[in-house]
Parts: structure tokens; C-alpha cells; sequence
């Protein structure tokens, strides 16, 4: 950390916070400008040393050096992970789907989505059962009887399964039928849910949460990745910004970034990111092209009918072209879809 | 609703989802402008209709016009909800205080905090027994030791005590010790613990999410209020936007804006709303002038030591200036600290 | 429009209102929900009816049903407009590629950096004379000299020159040496500018405001092509938004939603849209993915020593690998670089 | 600055990265820590090293310690600037107040204006001339003829007139007529227009664009007092931001911490940086609570014919409630209105 001291910092204040940074274990090294003095805190801490030195006497800002994470740094692991499940595959040079209904809704529905994504090349059928809906009053999931839906699809297709789970008491039911635990955006910071599904040794999807920096997400799976699970996809679904001709808006920077800091495979939602269904094929396209490790997508046999997000959801044919579109541009920068 | 056409929808597409509108019981009314038709469906629906027609053919967008929370809503409760818990009163004139350190740390340190607060005037205490922490490398809170020191606080000083709940297997132990249970911005969409407390008889303190809009913060109060519970107290804690001189940006407009809305009381944070402790009295004495019901401020006896968010806590003498001030402001409107 | 009125709105302030949309020239139409009353304004308005019928007694909000712009509208002109200029062509499934330095600093860098950009396929050159920047002490370009340089390089290689004008007193000058005439972000509302571009004759480039909506964005399109020049090319280079990761955060969802608004050509900035050199690959491959009918990118012989925007410059090599992925991609969507 | 080197960077590029620093006449000082090393350069430079370092090799990121700008920071002039033009003042204890309508529309509309924003208390009486609309479509002001009916108003009541200048051509034009010279939001960052008021000798009333940050904002203070004009004022009038339930949002915030940094007053326009006319008065309130050393205010006559900006605009009677409850808090934290 580099304490920077005010202006007309005292020389008593230089030497005090010098000490402070001594008590917390780090060697001091004051360095004195034509303005101003700053120190250098040298060592590994990642605690609350921010926070504290700050509020010290005569000090400006702190400004950190160290990333905060550890376990999911690049640094630390220089390869890239891969994750593998049944036949669903997304890292290192693999491109993996994931698409479905947002809603499971009945067998018909699950099982004619689960049959029309797997022809058109996904490896893994997306469907919620327990679904975070922003009004108490809208449609809240068919809870476990969506989850043995979702077994049976994948009984029938080979699909791996993934879905999200909403609460810690959920963890244990749900990773009975699933093959990859969601972790919504909505929940990026319920930190005993991050616990939990470390715990669950499950494959875990974690979407970012739409105001979350990607410090704060990188650190939300160091929670999941400190449980001992090494499994962990991160999902850029859409950040909340002034734009309101898309329902978030997609950043899809966020994919060479976080392939910089990161050794995780960063997925994209483009359904979420953008929230209109005339704008998923296009954008699923340019994720592939930024790098994306794997996408996301929403599809329904019929959206129009669909109990919720039918708004961005594809229907058959326009996933069929999309993934194909995909598939080309994945192979043009010589990558495969899984 | 509001159904929009798009400018080159057919007959057909208009006459279809009329259809829709009315199979959804609402009554559907077509009104062709010059350049687009639109559907006015009139009638009282608030669960996923709008999503369901916004993706029907030849539909451009659909328009909400009814709010879609109701209990929080001023429409259905004219009169503005005054919540009391010991000598803590915020609402229709009263402006609650509530003030403590991010953390409880000790019995030393927060026995002298409650002896502080109370003198300079506040009525509530804060402090954090379970922490929610970006990190899981940083200081996560005492848990029930530190919520058995909080009670003691109230023995010795009568402070009603507010603390945070981080999930739902904690709310039965947290509502034992404290009077007002506090929903972090982080949890403000996590619907299962919204229900948790909402089924705990206790006073909410519900803190409005860093990117959530006006109406999902209200939402979120409705999923309370739909479990029975009126007890909730809406908090404006800053949002994040692009500004970084400041730790979030804190937009006061929302206190008049939902006292426009709902009758619940609005609470604001400017401790978390700046993030610089040499912010926060202009700001408290500035909510109180923009008609706040009540403050929630971090104070400690020596911010510099804190464990948690010491840059952004005021000090004992800090705190008595700025209460003072604010009681001048209040008087000065028309209202009294409480 | 639809003016909404206030759910307790008196039939006085409603027949009120309803009277003083006639008074504008509009159809009323009066509809009544079950809690509330709705106005439809039926006509061709487009001035400051919305404002002036906000303010009005009883109502709610105004909902605008007609998008505010004409001819950038893709409802008044659907084929997509292609421009041309010397070799460079963008729009109609030809991709234009704009490269140079962020500034012209002497007669070898940019002469170099032409012969570069034209070697790796640009058919246009960037460069900048007129710098507008942050700070009063920062360079501010080498003016005309600057100009006389970038027509040398146009005439040793047929590119087309792109350059800023930064006010109108400029354009005159700019215009006898520029081919294209950049309007830069910070420009982007300065509508004496937009008027005088409007009547240069020349093709302009008008880069998105980093926090304007589309609609402004569209509107000022619009103040040029309302002085009769139709030769106006979009380019979105991002945009603020909480994220600091990145300089703008780049969002290309902007690329489909104009594409389906305008027949504007619109082109991508991966340099500014992210502001570090090793994002501006991955982004530039991206946009074309996403339908970008052109790139403009920061190249710079030596981007460590360049006089500006050094850290998001490529080098020649990174750009001539750069072009070469975007052709593969261009080419897997069926589009040729241009 | 602070050159912080990538983890794994070589001892070679650590030293050309020095040598990069001592070629800018700076010192270096390299700091080897666990992880990293870092390079302090020390020495007062702020043109566009900074932006240079960045791309040297094995570079992560430079942090600038000194602040870019200089003449308006409150380090080179600790005692706040008052501002004072015929009965206006503001600054150091005293709270100017401008109010008027949006735009000039007729002489019995500004006279009448004039009159009771005089009477209510207001020094200065602002009025658009020429206006800055988004759409092209739009009322563009009465130009010349509404500068004269501004000066008349002047002769008949005393106050100092304010009104906004949209391009250097206009300068000329509008210092004859006016006190002080308003630059709006969308041209904060127009250089030529900055320089051109800096030039006038009167006093300008600065707007923060919608998405500047406060070093942009002081920058471009900056460009004014870098040409010898000492009297600029800035105003904060809101930011883009995720909220669509206000036009824009205030954050007060922004008043607290341009005192700490700058000695320049700094005034709060509550009509624009809310947008509803119902939200003025508390923020109006809260800004003066905030410690704002000014105030303007969008009044009119009847603000539902206005032919702008009519739905944040105040009738006669709400601005002088608005004003009686300002001077009350002035009070109470020992200001006064001028």
C-alpha cells in the first residue's frame, strides 16, 4: 500500500502513521516529494489495513497495490481452468452453452427446450425452479417439481443441468437434481450462500451482480474458492448503468479483463445483458469474438407464452441460426463450441 | 398498460394482441395515432403481464402505468407510517437517530459508544455482530458474543439496538437481542431473508441496494409488508455511479421522492453514503433539511483503531457537533430529533 | 403521447388537460382505468409539448410514444446509408477501418503510421491537430501544421483523411484539409458545431457523448442532417459508468439497437471505448461480431512515447494481427473489411 | 506518481522504467516489495506523463499523487473566493440566489419574473436567450432581442443578470448584456469556449457536465482562471446516473468536498439536477444545509405555459416558500442569503 499524506501533513503525523504501519507487521519507507510525503507499506496483507490506515492523521488516501484475491488470481495460477461436466465443457480454448427456458413451466415445455438446444449444439440446459422475481407478486417457480423436471430432461438428453439456488437452506435440494449451482446476480454478495455452494462440490455459476466492480466479484468467488471448490465459472450478465434502451448494459470488456486477472472461465448471458431478444443473437456472437469461455442463453418454444422474461427470450429457429452464427465466428478465432 | 405499437404492425398483429390483453382480463382499447397504434389494457394486474406482452409481435414496448407495489404504496395509506421502538421514534415530525461503530469490537468500546450516543441525543444504537465483508480475508464480526454485548448497551443505556441480519438461519438468533433488525444493501434482493423478517415481528430497517431502482427498492419493502409486518423503514445509503471521490454517491432527492410515494419513513445513511468521515456532518444536517426521518451515522471512540469502516466514522466530539447542528436544522423546518 | 393524471385526479384537472392537448393541435382521447385516467395525445408533435404538458395540474408523467428524430430514422429512410470517401467505405456490409495516432506529432511518425495502417488494410487515416483535452497544461496539437502533415500522408497514400474540429471557427480550415470531420465526445451537444459541420459538405464522424442516450444521440445526428448533409457516420466509444477497470466501459448492444433506430452507418472506437492497448484487440474483433460497420484505432509507432493516449495505442504489429482477426470474423458473417 | 510494475516484471524493464522517469526530469526511487515493485517519481510535473508511463513495458498501472490542477485548488489559496456583482454575492458565509425562468419568452414574462423573484429575495435573475436543446425541433431562444429584455429587467429591479453562452462567437454579445456568464452542462468541456470567457473580465457561472468528474470540472475551472479570470463559480446541477424516477442526480455531496479541494463558491441548481418541480423546494433546503454558497432556480410566471423546462419550474408562491425555509436553515448553521 502506498499511504499518500496530506499537503501540510506534520512531521509528527508522517512518523505516527510510519508506526502504525509497523504495528500492522509491514515495513515502512517514507518517501518525501516536492508536495507531498507518501509511505510504502510493504508486505502481504489483505485485511482491513486499507480502512484503518486512512482514518489515520494527516493522511490523503491510501491507495493499494496488492489485488485483494488470491486463490482466483492469475498470478497464483497461470493456466487457465477448464470446467467439465457430462458433455458440457467451457475453458481453454472451449466455448460452452448453455441454454433453455427461463422458467421451468411443465414437462412439455422443459423437455421440448431441452431437445431443440441440445440439436442445435449446447451442452447444458439452463431452466430456474426457484426464481428471485423483483415483485412478491409474480410467478415464483416450480420449486422442487421444476427440479425433477429438469433431472428428467436431463435423463433424456444427456444435457448437464443448471439452475439457480436462492437460499442456503435450498443449497441441499437443489444439488441433488443440478449439475451446476447459479448463484444470481441478485445474491453475488450473500456471502452464506457463496459458503454454502463452496461447500456443496458442485460446479458453480456466479453472475455478477449489476453494480458490482470486478474486484468485489473476483472476491465473491474467492469466497466459493476459500470453501475448498475449485469449480467456479464467473457470468458477466450486465451491469445497471444510465442506459435504458437495454435493460442493463453488457460490458463485454469484462471478458479479456477478467482472462488478465483471472484463471476462471468467464461466461456471458446475453439475454440478461441486454434484456431485448433482437439484440441476443448479435451480442452472443461478439462475446465469442471478445473470448467469452462460454454463453447463456434464454430460449422458449414460444416466447410470447412464456411466464417470465419472454421478452428476451429466442424462440427454436432464431437460437438454431444464432448458434451457428457462433460457430463460425468461434472457428474463425480458432475456438470450438461444447 | 400501455401496448406500443410498432410503426409497421399489421392488422392482424394489433387484433392479436388485443386478444392477449383481454385474455389476460384486462379490457383492451385501440387507439390509432397518425403514426403508431396503441392498446390501452385497463385493469388491475401487477405479476408478469407486462413482460408477457412485450414480447408479442409487432410490439415495440408496453408501458406501465400502475406502480407495482401496493401495501408500501401512499396511494392505498395516505397518513406516513411512525415507527417506535423504545425511545427511538422516526416518521410524521420525528427524526430517529440511530449512531454506534460499524462493528461491535468489545465490551469497553461499545458500552462507551452507547454512553456517547445517548448523551449527544441519538435514541437507537447501531452495531455489527455479523458482518457482511467484501473479503473473506477481512474482519467478519463477533456473531452472538457481539450481539449479547449490544443487549447489555441497551441494559445500561436504554438504546433501542439496530443489527445487521445476513441470513435467515441468523434471524431467530438476532431478533432474540436486537429491537430493529437491518436488511444490508447487499441482501436487499434476497426475497428469502425479505420473508424471514418479515415473519419476525420486529422493526425492519430495509437498505436500499447501490444500483436498485425506486420501485425494486420498494418491492423489496413489499415483500416484507406482504408477510404482515408494517414495520419498515426505508434507507437512501448511496448509490454506485461513476463518481469515486466519494465511496458511493448519495442522491437525497429520494427522501422527498418516496414521501411522495409511500408513507413508510425514510432513513438516511451518509456515513456509507460518502465514505469520507469529513463528509458526513454536511451531509446528516442535509438530509435532515431534505426531510429525512431519520439518521443512521458510524461512530467510534477512536476511528483510527476501528476494525471495520473507520475512514467513514466520526469520533464522540464529531458526533455531538453534528447532532447539535442537525437539531438546529430540524427546528428550523418544523420537525424535532427524536 | 399518454398523459398519465394522478390517481386522485378531479375531472376539472382532467377535462383541463384533455383541452389543452387540443390546444396543441392534437387529438384528445380520454380512457379510464380503474385507478387511473389516461390521456391519449394523438398527432404529429415532436417540439416541447411532452415538457409543457408535464407541468400541468393532476399529472403524473408524460409517456412519449413517437421517437423524437425524423431523418436519422430507419422508419423514414429502412436501406442503411453507405458511406464513401476516396477508398474508404462503411455501411451495406463493408467495414471501414480508421487508424493513425491519437495526435500528429511530425512529419516521420505520421507518415509511418499511414504507410503502416494502409499496409494492414485501413483505407482511412486518423490524426489528431486539434487536440481538445482534459487539462489547460496538457499538449493541445500542432494545429494547421498538423493538418498540412495529415494531407501529405494523404497524398503519399490515399487514405482518407479523419480529423477533429473542435469549434467553428476551425471548420473552414479543418474542411480544406480533412476528408472526414470527427466531432468529439465532449462536442457532441455543441449544436453551433453540429450546424456548422452540417454545412461543411464534408462527411462527419460524430462520436457518442459518454453519458448521452441514444435519443440525444440520434437528435444530434439530426441537427446535421437537418442542414442538409446526409454523410453521418455513429460511432459509440463508451460510455461512464461505475466501472473503473476501464476507462469507458464499451457498449456494444449500442451497435444492433442503432442498426434497428437509423440507417446511420455505425462505427466502434475499441481505443477510448476501453483505454488500455491490450484490451483493444479482443473489443475491435468484438465489434465486428457485433455489426460494427467500421473501427476506428489508436496506432501509434512507439505508443510509449507518444504525446497522447500512449497506454490504449497499438503498435503495428498488435494492429496488423488486429486487422487480421476482424477480416477472419468479418468473413465468417458474411462482411469484407473495407 | 506512483509506476506500479507488473508482478512478474523483469529487472531490465524496471530500470528502463526508471530511466523512463529521470528522462522527465523527475527523480525515481524504486521500492522492491514482496510482490512487487513499485517506482515513485518525484518531482511536479502534470501534463501527460502520466498517460506516457502507462504503456512503458512491464507497467501495471501509474498513480498520480498530485492533484492536475492547480490555480483553482485550495491548496494555493486557502481563503474561499467570494464572488460579488451588484447586490449578488456569494461565498465565505454568504448564499447568493438566482432564480428565473428557463428561458426569455416576452418582456411582460421577465419583468413580472424579475419582480418577485426580487421580492422573495433573489440577487440575480437568470433567463435563457440562447438556449441549448437536445433536439433541433425544439424553442431556441429569442437570442439578441430576449439579452434585452434581460438588461431592461436589470434597470427596472437592480439584479444582476445570468444567462448562458453557447459559443465563442457569441461572447462578445453576451458580456454586453450580461453580469455573469453561465456555460451549461454540455459545453463544460468546450476548451475554445472556456478560454473565450476566461477572456470576457466577467464573472462565469460554471456547470458540471452530467458525467464529469470532479478533477474534469476543476480542469476545466482551470481553463478559465488559466487566462487571469478569478471569478468562476461552480455549479453542481446533477449527473447521469442509473435513477430514472429524477431527470438527473444531485448528489450533494459533490458542495462538502469542492470546499475542501478548491476555493471557488460553489452553487446547487435543484431545478435541473432534480427535474420536478415538486422535489425543488426540499432540495433547495437540503443544498443550503449542505453548505452551497448559491442557489438558482428555474421560476416562472406560469410554469405549465412555459415554453421550456415548465415541469421544474416553481410558480411565484413556491419560490418564495422555498426561500423562507433557505434563509431559516442559513440560519441555523449561521449563513445568510444575499
Amino acid at each position: 500500500m502506498i499511504v499518500v499524506m496530506e499537503k501540510n501533513a506534520t512531521e509528527a503525523q508522517i512518523a505516527h502513521m510510519a508506526q502504525r504501519v509497523q504495528e500492522m507487521g509491514l515495513k515502512s519507507h517514507v518517501i518525501r516529494g516536492i508536495e507531498r510525503t507518501v509511505i510504502a507499506a510493504i508486505g502481504d496483507k489483505r485485511g482491513g489495513e486499507r480502512e484503518s490506515l486512512e482514518s489515520g492523521p494527516g493522511v490523503a488516501e491510501v491507495v493499494p497495490i496488492l489485488a485483494p484475491y488470491k486463490v482466483a488470481s492469475r498470478e497464483v495460477k497461470p493456466d487457465p481452468t477448464q470446467i467439465q461436466v457430462l458433455g458440457f465443457r467451457a475453458g481453454a480454448g472451449l466455448v460452452g452453452i448453455m441454454a433453455g427456458p427461463c422458467s421451468v413451466e411443465n414437462e412439455e415445455q422443459i423437455i421440448a427446450s431441452a431437445r431443440a438446444v441440445k440439436a442445435a449444439g449446447a451442452t447444458a440446459l439452463r431452466g430456474g425452479a426457484f426464481k428471485p422475481r423483483t415483485s412478491p407478486y409474480s410467478f415464483q417457480g416450480m420449486k422442487e417439481d421444476g427440479l425433477k423436471l429438469l433431472a428428467l430432461a436431463r435423463q433424456e438428453t444427456g444435457l448437464a443441468v443448471v439452475t439457480e439456488v436462492m437460499s442456503t437452506e435450498e443449497v441441499g435440494l437443489v444439488a441433488k437434481y443440478a449439475d451446476i449451482l447459479q448463484i444470481g446476480a441478485r445474491n453475488m454478495q450473500n456471502y452464506r450462500l457463496l459458503e454454502a455452494v463452496g461447500n456443496s462440490g458442485k460446479v458453480v455459476l456466479l453472475k455478477r451482480g449489476p453494480s458490482a466492480t470486478i474486484e468485489e466479484f473476483l472476491l465473491a468467488a474467492e469466497y466459493i474458492l476459500n470453501e475448498g471448490n475449485p469449480n467456479v465459472m464467473l457470468c458477466e450478465r450486465g451491469i445497471r448503468t444510465f442506459e435504458s434502451h437495454t435493460r442493463f448494459t453488457l460490458p463485454l470488456a469484462t471478458v479479456p479483463f477478467l482472462h488478465r486477472k483471472t484463471h476462471l472461465p468467464v461466461i456471458v448471458d446475453p439475454s440478461h445483458g441486454t434484456g431485448h431478444s433482437y439484440l441476443v443473437p448479435d451480442m452472443a456472437v461478439a462475446s465469442v469474438a471478445a473470448g467469452a469461455d462460454g454463453l447463456i442463453i434464454e430460449v422458449h418454444p414460444n416466447p410470447e407464452k412464456a411466464l417470465s422474461d419472454g421478452y428476451q427470450s429466442l424462440d427454436f429457429p432464431q437460437f438454431n441460426d444464432t448458434l451457428q452464427r457462433c460457430a463460425k465466428v468461434a472457428q474463425a478465432i480458432g475456438k470450438t463450441l461444447s
